[in-house]
């Protein structure tokens, strides 16, 4: 009888969520989120959130997971969330970057209850019965890449006035971004001492839109690194870490096929 | 005959204005009143300046006034002159707000002429002739809250993205101001002591329309308190010092009624 | 035999340039001119690099000059450049202001290859081929007021919401600069004392237009002097040091001529 009471208890808790974060967190996963959808589906489990979404175009993915100890405090079952992200990036505004903020999930109203100092903010959900469930493709990218994201992020604002994409080569030697118009050329070539890493057996090329790269690079933090994952015409795979390490942000951007 | 001279020269110096003020003191006054209206009729006399005016929609009402203290000069008999907020404003951009600015009326010309360092600025008044003289109302409000105008405002904000008012109560035990929309909702609740002061002898409450609200709560200085005095249904009357306590503001404000 | 070959690398040496500089001064010189023209034909000799620019108004004229002592290194012969300078405005963002920058005009693709870091942007040029070579005119201009570029710039900003143009006199005494609407008036008098430098023999008095003496006050850099030559409804000449002394920039605007 008393596992009866209990057995009923542990399937309602499967359905919560309470945690403690710091806003800064919660801010960095809706940067890097919104690049690429309005909405996002954000699954919950007892060891941390995970969310998974492909923009309109179907030209990029975004998988990203925070572990239960890029959090304060966490108690979660499981459980799938609808979040409007403009509106979440709102609500974030009221609170300072250093502010720590309480969520809660009020399964009867189906809200987000979200708790900053004294000001309490309920947050209506989006339904997800529509949302689709990304499947990550498992691809063989046989180069990788560790940069300096704020040098990568220099050579794509200087692209933007001359192309709407760059050519990215890994070669055993250097890793190079480039892009050209008519009259001018831009290009960073970064050889492999200068890399915090290359591994590139050999050399491989892949043209990319800026505008997808520019907001993808903007979400790693200043004085971030970024791994990209790079074959020849193929997509690129770049990872980079959120939360102190607590969490993880993965992009995948597909090619722009050379037409001429 | 020496005294009819004398009487001559006193009847000339009542319409006079003299007086150096820091910058700061007077674009303070300025942000007040301008949220409300664009030009003001302000009353000179050898205790300082004061100013009444009312919103174009009739919601609103200000009742400014800063002593002769306020000032670091002030020589002054009784004196009207209507100032045009805007053109004030963009005068003041001037100075820096630690500057100082001497200010004199020239009777002959009409002109109020400012000086700031070598820069001399003569401003041309606007008629006060059609201007009305607000009578301030005497309002019966039974609660009274002072409370951190940051943390007001912090509200105020979030509360814009849901609704055009929020209802504000005064109770016994707190003070809270919330806004909802269909799926959303913010609240802010202070228990007494979390706030500098609540006399409320029963509960009050009333809603307010959020960008009268939000301009006049812009009009405290960061770090400064707003007393507000509240009934139910009723309008709010919100008080600060302005010039390290030599100045005061009372800004009034209609309540919206529910209508549903 | 020996000479001939050292003659014939003599000659295509005469087209090359090759030169290190802080970002800063390029920035400089493009705000300095751009203010006036999008396009400028650089002179570049052994020396040094110069420009003059008239605008497409004939109203202003530039005439800058920067030494070989402005630049961390320099190797030049005799060439002529055509820079956009929107486009370079944009390129020298990528660069912060105390970094350097490598210039070498590539002669076969007729190029400017400009190196930050490890950057590499290679800028077409504009064709020279219709590009005036201004003269600049011999104007005796009788007296000389050297100024502080910030009070000037506070001046000039607060005549713009009065009117389109400014008069400027020049006194044995003091220097003067003033505006007027219908109602309102602004002046700044400095008397001979509180100017850096007055030589003046005559009152001398001329008017001249905002929107261009703006623009050019903008290019002193703050904490810098001014130098103008003022005549009676005369143009005036106005100088600045660029690059701690090692360039030098003097604009001619002309005088509108009063007609009422």
């Amino acid at each position: 009888m008393a596992s009866v009471v209990a057995n009923a208890a542990l399937k309602e808790s499967t359905a919560m969520f309470r945690a403690t974060v710091k806003a800064d967190v919660l801010k960095h996963i809706v940067e890097a989120t919104s690049t690429l959808v309005d909405e996002a589906k954000i699954h919950i489990t007892t060891d941390g959130v995970s969310l998974k979404a492909v923009d309109p175009a179907h030209v990029a993915m975004v998988d990203l997971s925070l572990g239960a100890k890029a959090f304060e405090s966490y108690e979660a079952g499981d459980l799938e969330l609808g979040l409007d992200l403009e509106k979440f990036k709102d609500v974030l505004k009221l609170a300072g970057s250093a502010d720590t903020v309480k969520m809660e999930y009020h399964k009867d109203s189906h809200r987000l209850v979200m708790r900053m100092g004294n000001l309490v903010r309920r947050v209506g959900l989006v339904d997800t019965a529509g949302m689709p469930d990304p499947k990550v493709p498992n691809l063989n990218l046989p180069n990788k890449v560790v940069v300096s994201a704020e040098e990568l992020h220099r050579a794509i604002k200087g692209s933007e006035s001359l192309s709407d994409h760059v050519t990215v080569i890994a070669d055993p030697e250097f890793f190079e971004i480039s892009a050209e118009s008519d009259l001018d050329a831009l290009n960073l070539r970064l050889p492999k001492e200068e890399l915090i890493e290359l591994e590139a057996a050999e050399r491989t090329k892949s043209m990319f839109s800026l505008d997808y790269l520019s907001n993808m690079i903007k979400a790693v933090r200043s004085g971030g690194a970024l791994t990209m994952h790079l074959g020849s015409d193929y997509p690129v795979k770049m990872e980079f870490d959120l939360a102190d390490g607590n969490g993880h942000c993965v992009y995948l951007l597909a090619p722009r096929i050379e037409t001429d």
